[in-house]
């Protein structure tokens, strides 16, 4: 089926585009239930890095589990954008991990103690732009 | 665990976020993977419609599933903003119920035919602001 309007885009592209932006947002499962909620992160070594607070759902979540991550760029006056998804292993950066990144400029929005470090480890990328030419 | 920087909305907060938005992201399972993909959507009745296209793992993703929903408006620079996560069952509307509708308003953005009006039904609505405030 030819999807019209969507044109794919390479995962270097998408590479590129994930370095630039700085807002994405994590899915994951809780339980059988979905949730999708925004992140600040940072690329480091093609990983993606944010940090989180001590919820312990969220925690739980990043146990190793595989999530979603998208990042977009969207005008709903033009119609036109991009989004660019991945999907990857998650996990919690143990301390020793964390030294070794060196200082990483990322830091939470909300105000309170976020001091754990999140790494998706993508598996799979990819993106598309989205267009109202045909 | 007290959240400090995350300020929890109301219901009714929500649902006035989602009225006033058009663009949201919907999250589902294709297999055990995650998806995210931006939507153009429009609120009616308390359910979440949006158009998408023949494809078929987006199909079979929105017959009878569980699904997560979300909307956030985030401003990087000062740190603030705030998300709206919806989790509901996701239904392709039937020729008589697109009927019964009326005339809606929602285009998808990509060129092609996306004649296909998926509806999200709310089971359970949350909000958060975002602040650096503490």
């Amino acid at each position: 089926l030819v999807d019209h309007g969507l044109e794919l885009l390479s995962e270097e592209h998408c590479l590129e585009l994930l370095q630039a932006e700085q807002v994405g947002r994590v899915g994951v499962s809780f339980g059988a239930l979905p949730a999708i909620f925004p992140v600040n992160y940072k690329m480091h070594g093609g990983d993606i890095l944010f940090r989180t607070g001590e919820g312990v759902k969220r925690r739980a979540a990043f146990e190793g589990n595989v999530v979603g991550f998208e990042v977009d760029r969207i005008d709903p006056v033009n119609r036109e954008g991009w989004s660019v998804m991945v999907v990857g292993f998650a996990s919690l950066m143990t301390a020793p991990e964390i030294d070794a990144l060196g200082p990483v400029d990322i830091s939470p929005w909300a105000a309170g103690e976020r001091t754990n470090l999140v790494r998706i480890h993508p598996e799979l990328i990819s993106g598309r732009r989205i267009t109202t030419r045909m």
